[in-house]
Parts: C-alpha cells; structure tokens; sequence
C-alpha cells in the first residue's frame, strides 16, 4: 500500500496560492458588476461633491451680513431666489439678501454660508436671525468627500453595493473587472445515483456535485458539469482530458485515496500532471489531492460529503479567488466560545461543522451534530467551522476557538442592539 | 415647518417587520436554489446511510471468527469477494472468510466487523490478523447520521450548499421556496443625472439607484428600476401608483424630508398610505420614512447615500426577509474593539461605516473615513457599520463598541491558523 506523508494545512494553502495564475480581465456593463473582483482601481475622476453645496434646507447668505446679528439686534435678510437640489441660483447676492435653498443644491456664488430654517424667523420678504455666521459655516465644501485624481479603491477589491455607489459617482458606467473561471465539476464513484433516481442496495445519491456548484454559485461563479462517473480508469480518463480542454479548473470526487477503486492517482499520472500534495494533516478531507496539469487546477477532493465541502472551502476556493487577484481569498475568521465538550483527540488539525453565534454577550459556537466526515446531516445544520489544531487533545466548554465562518450571507434571527 | 417626532431604530424596526405579509412559495429545481429560503422543512426521507457501510478501505468480517487473535496467534482469513463502493457482495461468509471491502460500501449480508487494511498482513489466499475485533467494530451504522423522518432543517432556512447536499442526499430535485419580492426602485431628485451623462453644474450622478440593486443582489433580488425623476409631484405620483401595480415593494430615494421639494409625505397622503414612520432617532438617514400602501410597503430612504445605504439595510432587507419567511433577517452581528478615536457626540443612534477586522488576536474596527451621511467613498471603503447608541459623547480607542457586518461574502486577506 502506497504510504502519503501528511502535510501541514498551512503549507498546503501556500502550495496551491504559490502557483496561481490570474485569468486576466473583461470589461462588464455597472449593473452587471455586483460580486465580482475590480481589475482596476478606482480614482476619483472629480471632486466629490463636485461643488459647494448645501448641507440642510435654509437659506444661503454672505456671511459678513451677518455680523453683529444678536437676539437684541436680529438682521433682516430679503429672498431672491429659491432653489433646490439641481437648480443653479439666477443671480449673486447682493448686501444683505439671501436666497432659499434646499439640501443639496450648490451653493449660489458669492454666499458662504447656509442659515439653517430652524434659526431664522420668517418675516414678509425674507427672515431675521439672531446670531452671525462665519465663512463656510454649513457648507458641505467642494472634494470635502474625494478629491479629483485620488485612488479611492484598488485592484482586487471585491465590488459590494457601496463599491457600485462610488463607481456610479464617477460615471463608470462600464467597469473593468476580472474574468471569472469555468469551473468543471466531476463526481466519480460507482455507488452514485443522480438525484432523481430511486435508493438501491448499496446506493446513494450524488451530493457532492450539486453542494460544489452552489458553494461556486455562492463566489458567484458557474459551473459545468461533466456528471458522474462510475470509478473506471478509461472512462474516467477520458472525462478529465475533455473537461481540461473546456474548463480552467476541475474539481473531481471521489476516488484519491488508496482503495483498489480510487483512479484519481493514476489519472493523475497519465496526464503528468505536478502533484501539489496527496495527504494533508487534516480530519476530515485528509487525501484532499491537488495538481497542476500543464497550468490548470485539478482539485481531487474526498467523496466524503463533508470532507469534500472543508477541501473546496480550503484549497478550491482561495485558488479561485487568487485567479481573479482579490485581494482576500480565505474564509472570514472570528474567535469564539466553545458552547460544549469536544472530546476528541485531534492528531491532524480537525475541521468541525459548527453552529456559531454572535450575540452583545458574546460570540458562541458548538459542534452541529454527527461530525464523522461521511455526515451530510451538519453540513445543512452549521454555519461555521471550528479549527482545532492538531497535536491536542480535546477541548471542554467555554474554551476559546477558531472559527471560520461560512454562512454570514444569512444574518442573524434578532436585533439585539 | 413640520415637526417630527423621532422614534427609536428598534421601534422602527419592529413597527415594520409586525406589518409583513409573506409573499408565499414556489417549487423550483434544485440546480437553482441556492441562496432561496426553504418554504418546507427537509424532512430525512430515509436513514442516512442508508445501509450499513464500510468508513476504511479493509476487509469484512464476522467479528466472532477474530476472537483470540493476538500477536503470538494470528488468525487467518480467506478472502471471497472484492467490492467497492457501490458494489453488493455476491454472497455471505462462511466461518474465516473475508470480503476485502473499499469505502463506502454496503457490509456485506452476515459480516459485522471492518478490518482496515493497515491492521492485516497479506496471505496467499487472504490475510492474517493479530488482535480480535468485536461486533459492529469499522462500521458506519445505517441511520447514524439522520433517520428516517427526523426534521433536519426547518423551513424559513437560507439554503446553503450544506443544504443543498442534504437535498440532493433526500433526492429532492425539487424544492418548495419562498417566492421572491419584486422590488420597485425609483431615484428622485432635480439634482441627478445618469451613470452615463456628463457632469454639469449643481448635478451629481445617480449612485443611489445602483447601489440599491447590488443591495438586493447580495439578497439574491432582482430590481426593476423606475429611473429618475425630477422633484415634481404629479410626475413622481403617476410613477410611484405605476410601480405599486407592478411591484410587490417599491424603494424611492430622496424627497422625504420636509424641504420645499421633497414630494414624497405629499405623495403618501395622495395614496392614502399609512405612515408607519418619518422619523428615526438615527444619523444618518433620520428622514428614513416607511409607508403602507394597501399591503405594499413604500420605502422612502434618504437621497444621501450613506443614510440610503443604512436605511436599506435596518428596515427594507429585514422586510424583504421576512417576507420570504426567513428566520434570519438581521445583518449579522459583531462586537469589536474600536481601533481610532471616535469623539462626536450622539444625540441619536449613530450607525458609522466602518473597517472591520478578525484575527487571532481579537477583533477592531475603525470608522472607513469621511462620515457624513452625504459621503460615498467611505460605503465603498467600509464593510461594516458600527452602532454607537443615542445619548453618548463619543468613544475612545480600545472601547468595545456594536457592529454591523456587511461584507462577509469577502472573506479574509490572511490565513491566520
């Protein structure tokens, strides 16, 4: 039997980011641009605001027309004008008047300062106030925001709803972002079935597929799918040399290990493909295999259902994210309590399906259940992975853990501010 | 001038989520419901596994043949029958036979105990072995991981990929989700131009109305956007009572405040819509206003986009949610050390977009920059909002302080573990 020296899954990360290649990049239409990676920065293509504005409803005057204004000695200002956010004033002011403007118009010319309504009292022409305004006193100033020719956001930054606000400000009404993947997605084992198909002895349906393409669709990326496959060495040969020429990636399970049926290696071979690493220091997901054949990925990941979901979250995704040069690859991480016993000894660093919550009194989290790494059952019930380091021996409640987290899509069930 | 009277964010919040109706269901392929809620709960429709199977590559055993094996008598064992994953074995054993078994296959008929292949030294016809094993010793029992009819996942659950495997564990090729929302988006105010039109004085670029549709594609959402209109109230009526006979939901953004063009108090009494509020103790967006049209809900967030932004986020996602039936439909919560001096006062809640970060050595988060409710380059730079209560007088570095995550699809710059 073929004995694999288990690696680190630290060194293993690096393995895999160390060969990244970037897919380059494509030019997308703004509505188009939500979740994927900026393949430019965004400078400031003008002052933000683009000119003096006012920041409240009031009325705009010179602010030395005011001096000397006291509750003894209110001023009198006449209206001119009066105008709202998108209007421009007809004319500069003269002593001594003001013109009616509302939040967000400009700043007529020669005023430098916004009274707001709340301090004036209204009179038949105009308004008195009773205290004097200095220059630029509730003005919201011209680049006060963004100055014109800053960089603002960089390369590599994931586009958010804010990201797509910025980029609207300065007219980019296309944005240049990198191009996603084509992910192929292949489940080999003879026990499969597809999802509609009938339980027979000794069967049970494909879940790795499907749970892959939507922990890609969750990245926002696609999938193709090459099926399933029954553990034949020809056939399944053949499959990865087709997928290889259609997708930049393949993500395959089952068959890495070193049963008489697991072909993964041998295929491996045949294509002369650079074995990143076969073994990893890991529970679950310890034959987690990647190569490099030519300079395409090939994530040979466990048919054990949760071993497979903690090799793609490990290895497949940050590769993916790193070919579209985001700048932060790894799963979100926070620290938190262990909410009950955890027993076991861990000799590999051990990955466990956790339900983790973060509430003003703290952030908690506990196993989700049956946690050996055929379970399919925690997968649906967690939210979160525990990361016990190897070498230990358990831990008991109230313990202080990692944590990455999995689900922050989903948000939290009460509002507890 | 109207007077408002404010009340609390969580008032607010509860004000609309005690009005929603929920939108009901719809059966769809499995293949597209990531990111759905479940409208049905996922039942086990048979144990899992199914059958009793093999977690090592080994050989089948009755345990009782084993018994008194030890290193000074080593037990021999003949092998019959070679199965793999998805392979049943040909017949039962008779007293000393094996069956060599890969992972993940059925046990065969009268075999009670897996012998892993590491524990065996080979034999011409089969294996010796050195210690005895007892019963169900190497076996993963049918239904330990979910029996047959037990509840898993209940509905009003976001389906993750971990619920998709379940699913596709269940031969759910089809699933029951809640339908989505239509939501209308319509952006107004004299002042806005399109991402596509050059700046000319007093205008700025419409960033509201993209930033929204990303908001609600991080939902999942699609959006149909009713454009821009000037400040003008039969315009914005006409297109505001066009939207509600399309729409289930319609978002506008600015002209809620009580300025001399701010048209929307005006247009919810033409519609004779119940006002659940105009006034939130909050900077910014404290003009959010949220109003019932027959059963429709009118969200009237601010034309500032930072107090657009959090205005979508605290009352129309939490809505959109609800109406989905999800039982998450909070933004995720976080507590975290403030990392910069924060010194304005906070008469009224103050939500401050904000950089967070988590790493081994805790939690900080500091304000993203330029903070005014006006400000775009800070949505873009935060992924995060935080919380500062009303009635406060400013926080200093080191205090722990309330967040808001917003980001979390993005994941971590760093693998830290």
């Amino acid at each position: 039997m073929e004995m694999r020296k288990p690696i680190a899954v630290s060194e293993a990360i690096q393995r895999v980011i160390d060969r990244v290649q970037p897919l380059g990049s494509e030019k997308i239409a703004l509505a188009e641009a939500y979740g994927r990676i900026l393949a430019e920065p965004i400078i400031a293509k003008h002052d933000v605001p683009p000119f003096d504005k006012s920041p409240y409803d009031g009325f705009a005057i010179r602010s030395e027309d005011s001096l000397g204004a006291s509750g003894e000695n209110r001023i009198a200002f006449t209206v001119i004008d009066h105008i709202g956010a998108g209007q421009l004033a007809k004319r500069s002011l003269a002593k001594s008047e003001a013109i009616r403007i509302m939040t967000g118009a400009p700043i007529p010319d020669n005023a430098d300062a916004v009274v707001m309504l709340e301090q004036t009292v209204e009179t038949e022409t105009g308004f008195t106030l009773r205290k004097p305004f200095i220059a630029n006193e509730n003005i919201s100033a011209q680049g006060e925001d963004a100055k014109k020719g800053e960089e603002l956001i960089q390369s590599g930054t994931f586009i958010h709803p804010g990201t797509i606000a910025l980029l609207a400000t300065f007219g980019y009404a296309e944005v240049i972002v990198a191009k996603k993947p084509i992910v192929g997605i292949l489940s080999t084992g003879t026990e499969l079935l597809d999802v509609q198909e009938e339980l027979v002895p000794g069967k049970i349906r494909n879940s790795n597929g499907p749970m892959i393409a939507a922990q890609l669709a969750r990245m926002g990326l696609d999938s193709k799918s090459y099926g399933m496959l029954a553990d034949d060495l020809d056939a399944c040969t053949a499959t990865v040399k087709q997928a290889l020429r259609e997708t930049d990636v393949l993500i395959t399970t089952g068959g890495v290990s070193v049963g008489d049926f697991d072909y993964l290696p041998a295929i491996y071979e045949r294509l002369g493909a650079d074995v990143l690493f076969n073994k990893v220091a890991m529970r679950p997901g310890s034959v987690t295999t990647v190569a490099l054949a030519d300079k395409q990925f090939l994530f040979g990941l466990s048919g054990n259902p949760s071993a497979c979901f903690t090799g793609f979250e490990l290895f497949a995704r940050p590769v993916l994210l790193k070919m579209m040069e985001s700048e932060k690859v790894y799963l979100p991480y926070a620290k938190a309590v262990l909410g009950e016993d955890f027993k076991k000894a861990n000799p590999f660093t051990r990955f466990i399906r956790a339900i983790y919550e973060s509430t003003p009194a703290g952030a908690t989290v506990r196993p989700a259940g049956f946690n050996k790494s055929g379970a399919v059952s925690s997968i649906a019930r967690g939210n979160a992975i525990i990361v016990l380091p190897g070498g230990t021996r358990g831990y008991e409640t109230g313990t202080e853990v990692d944590v990455l987290l999995l689900c922050m899509e989903e948000g939290d069930a009460t509002w507890v501010l």
